[in-house]
Formats: structure tokens, sequence, C-alpha cells
């Protein structure tokens, strides 16, 4: 059996995540029983919800055990199978976590997925026609449930799920603003995600400042809001929301190292009657078919095109999802494990 | 013509309200035009929602104008009708304002709505059965949606809106449990309204504190919030809400009186999959029927008895108003008129 190097987890962060809270260790893969199969790990998802697995405190779900190989979505083949459905040279997407190699109970439902890389990339289905992909078509369909004509916006614009967004949103004749970092994400959020507009919040050192953009931004105001980062650009979007105005939580990037981040008004969810909703898409996989068959089809089509930044070798995952969690990644953060 | 006392809005409040802030005014009352009805008030209702109408900033609705009587809901009976289905003794309810009496034009769909007296006191149309009750009604039953079993949390519990919900979330076989201010109202609640516990937040100096009583009060956690304060107060219930929780908006007095009061931990409502949802009842005119029936059969067989605080007199109307902004009143504030 082939040796395979994991990242673990060796210990919680103080504060802000570094390296050192991370492990590189090899093991060998053992033999199969019967139902298992070997997967060969050709792409790591790196994704904001880790960070929050990495405390020990009461987050989206379980904290991710120390010692542990880190969990997280994999695409990669088949090598070998004791599965009768599954071969060598399938296609699959799972929850290999931070490795080269995993072994899976194939019989479990939900645990591999063969999927087809005939019009969609091996590599989206960690991405747009992934888990971040779906997380956009729940927050947006479900919890925001958008009218044409109204305006959406999304924080982390050109991450995978704000493009995703972008063309879900569109797609449903809404106009669509961009929240980013930087001046080369904005224009690639305009240029080629479709977004109608995105506004680079460094350049606004208070909520105030980054408000006026979004009224510029958004003239008749702030329908739907899809909330990837929390703090200030929350902050500022809140001022801006609509009578009726629906917001999906989806992450809170902002908080994660440390001390919570306060809302500044509440008592505009009053006065502005707004909804705001919580969710996690793993909670939802009644909705992952009808989802993956609208992301798929817009990839096909050339309506979703979306971007990777792609880290190569497992042991540079640490540095590359530190990179995520301070916006360094321009689209889908991967790491390429072949 | 009677005249008729009047109180006004003379200035807007810097900070905190103050009785300075109105001002009594005396006129005639005018000859009535066809379809107008003179209606003698004998009961004014004072609610938290007026103080957002004193700021001149956006708030649940337009601002009070200034020098014009300030709005308010009360019962009367007719004196004089130019209306053919409205004649002398006929007991109304209506939005008459902080006056004695009003004019009102009769034909105007819901500018005026005759009630029945023999089951239920003319005063309760102000309160269990009129807004307040139609308030905690549509916040437990359209945003919390309760399930038999759950545990059901209300703050300002003794008050017209809280002492209704508790009424309402008890026929519906749930865990109520109030948080009010001081050990009268908390033992009123539990004696005499229903509730299953009741906590005074003038206890507990801290949300942690306050959030640690709730948790013995709530060993099952919370799974619905209705707020009518906001502050400290939301900040703990926050910490004990339980996965796929629900909290509907109904007030956030605490924040009325200067600037915004933060929300400590908005990522709880991602991490436990909450929905908090503001509301106004007076946009939700469909179900007024359905909940006043509701709400009457409760008074009519005991199930809900409401207390309420009465001022005796117009010119009495701000101090009783700036008490109930304080948690003074001990149940549903009312001036009495006449």
């Amino acid at each position: 059996m082939p040796t395979n190097q994991q990242i673990v987890l060796d210990n919680r962060p103080q504060g802000e995540a570094t390296v050192s809270n991370f492990k590189l260790v090899t093991t060998e893969t053992p033999a199969l029983a019967d139902g298992q199969v070997l997967v060969r790990h050709h792409y790591l998802s790196l994704d904001p919800y880790m960070r929050g697995r990495m405390n020990d405190s009461k987050s989206y779900a379980a904290s991710q055990p120390l010692g542990e190989v880190m969990i997280g979505g994999t695409v990669g083949e088949v090598v070998e199978s004791k599965h009768p459905k599954l071969k060598a040279g399938d296609p699959v997407v799972g929850m290999g976590g931070w490795q080269q190699y995993s072994v899976v109970d194939a019989t479990q439902p939900g645990a591999l997925r063969k999927v087809d890389t005939t019009h969609v990339p091996l590599s989206y289905y960690l991405g747009a026609v992934g888990m971040p992909g779906v997380t956009a078509w729940y927050g947006l369909v479900k919890i925001i449930n958008p009218q044409a004509g109204e305006t959406m916006v999304v924080s982390a614009a050109t991450g995978a799920v704000g493009s995703a967004f972008a063309a879900l949103a569109k797609a449903r004749g809404c106009r669509v603003v961009g929240i980013a970092g930087g001046p080369d994400k904005c224009a690639y959020a305009v240029d080629e995600l479709g977004f109608d507009a995105c506004i680079d919040y460094k350049l606004h050192p208070d909520m105030y400042s980054l408000a006026k953009a979004l009224k510029q931004a958004c003239p008749n105001g702030v329908d739907g809001y899809f909330e990837n980062v929390g703090g200030m650009v929350l902050d500022a979007v809140l001022l801006r929301m609509n009578a009726f105005g629906r917001i999906a939580v989806c992450g809170m990037i902002a908080g994660y190292d440390g001390q919570p981040l306060p809302l500044a008004n509440p008592a505009l969810i009053l006065v502005n009657r707004l909804k705001m909703e919580g969710f996690i898409v793993s909670e939802h996989m009644e909705v992952w078919p009808e989802a993956l068959t609208e992301l798929g089809t817009l990839v096909a089509t050339g309506k979703l095109r979306p971007r990777e930044t792609i880290a190569q070798g497992i042991e540079n995952a640490p540095e590359a999802f530190l990179g995520l969690l301070k916006g360094k990644n321009f689209g889908k953060q991967l790491v390429k494990l072949i």
C-alpha cells in the first residue's frame, strides 16, 4: 500500500491560527476491508469553516480532535476497490481530509460520490459545483428568495461562494453587487464574474464610509445580503438594507480568531423588519441535487467561470489555509496533491 | 362641541425623553362632516413604539410631526355620529391619539372598530385583545412557530405583550420563561400569568450572570425568544439559544434613547443557525381576526388575566409614558380619560 502524507491538528490556536498548529505526518494506508475503497486525492479543498473547527469552543459542529487528520473535502480517483459499484479510475468526491489518500467505507450513504468530468473539470466539484456552490444556492434561494429587479450583495465576492452567488443571482434577474478586498479582485468581479459593481472594502476605514460606497453601488438599497465575513462589512450593509430585507449568514470569518465581533446596531433588524438567518449547507442535503444541476449547467454554458488558486503539495496546505483566512486567495483555494 | 385637551409633541428628545418634550393644549372639537363621528376616549394606550416616533431619525415608521397630537390607540364611545352604522353610545377602538376626543372619518376602512364589551372589558381592546396581544400572537405563531415541548422566553414578561405571549405559548404546550425587572413582577408572572419561571434581570450585573440564570430556568435551552428590550438581555438569551432557534424582534426599548446598543456576539446566529426577524404588527392586518379570536377566548375563559396600570387624566400621560419606558408600569399601561 502507498505511504500517505497527512496534516493533523497538533494544537489549538491562541488567537490567530499559525502553521505551528499543524503537523505533517506520514503513515501507511491500511489494507481494504470489504466495501472499502482506496482513493488517491487529486485536490484538497480549503474552506473558512475549517478555522471554526480548530477551536475548542462550540462552533458549527464538533471540534476537530487534536492529533487527527484535518477534515476537508477532496476529489480524486479510486485506485483500489472492494466495493461492487466503484472501480479503479473512477473520479470521486468525498470528505477525504488533509492527506494524499483516504480509505473510505463506500457502503455509507453519501461517503463517496462518483462524478462526471465530461463537461465539468474534477476540481470544480470542490467549488462551483460542490459545497461552496450549493452554499451560495441555499442562501440565495432558500433564505433570501430573490425577486427579479431586487439588489443582492455578497461579501468575499470573488471567492468560491461569492462567484457562484453572482451567477445564480444574475440568472434570477437581480442587480448583484460584490464586496471584495483590493482593486484586482473588484475588477475581476465585474469583468469576469458578472457583478454589476464591486466595492473594495480596503478603501474604507469605517462602516460609514463603506455604507456610503454601498449607497452609490445600490441606488435602490439592498434587498438581500449573503454574509461571508461579518464585522464592519455587515455593519455597513445593515445600514443600507431595505425594509423586509433578508440576510443569509454563512460565515463570519472576521471573528474567528478571538473575541466576538459585535454587531453595531441590531435595532436595524427591527426598524427595517429584516430577517437574518444562519445556516450550514451540510444540514440541507435535500437541496443538493437541484442546486448541483443548476450550478453544473451554469458552468457548462460558461455563465459561471470560477477561478482557482492552487497550492502544490500537502505540506503547503497549512500556509495556503492561513492565506485564505486573510483573503490572499483569488477564487477557490485548492491544494493539488498529485 | 366639547373642549378637547390634547398632548402634542413640542420638541424632540436629546437622549432620554422628558416631560418637557410634550405640551398640553386645549382646543374645541370641530363640527362633524358627513361620515364622521365624534368619539369620547375612555382610555389611551401607552406603548413603547411611541418613543421611536419621537425621534427625527428613521424608525418603525414616519416620525411624529412636531406640534401635532401624539399618536396612540384609544377606546371610547361614540358621542355624536354622522355615519349610518355608528350611533351614540357605541363602544369603539381606534387610533384617537393623546387627547380626550377625536373626530374620525368612519368611512375609512379600519379607522374605527366597534367592539363587544359583553365578555371583554373595554380597556382590554388596547391590550390583551388589541395591538399588544396581536403582537405577541404574530411573533409567536408566525415567526417562532413553536412546537409542543419547546422552551419559549419573553422579555418584559409582565407587560401587555409578554403576558399575552405566555398564555398563547402555554396553550401550545411550551415551557415559558419570562424576564422581568424586580421580585414583584417575577412573582406575578409565575403566580398569575402562568409562566413556568421568571428571571429578575435586575439581579444580574452582566450578560454572563443572566445567561447562567437562564440556563437554570431553561434546562433544555431556548428554542424561541420574543425580544422586547434588546441590550444585555438579548446578549444573554443568545448564549442559551438552541440550534435552529427563532427570535422574533418586536422591540429594542433599551436602545431608544441614544447611541445604538451593539449586539455582543452575532456569530452565534451562524453557530446555532438561528433565525432572527423583526416585525411590526400593523403591517400584518391579515392575521388580526384570527389572533383576536384566540386572545378574546383566552380572556373570556380566564386563561389570560392581564393586569393594567392606569394613570388618571390626559395631563398625566407624559409622565406615565416615561415611566413605561423605565419599566415602572405593571402590566398594560393606560391613561383613563373619563
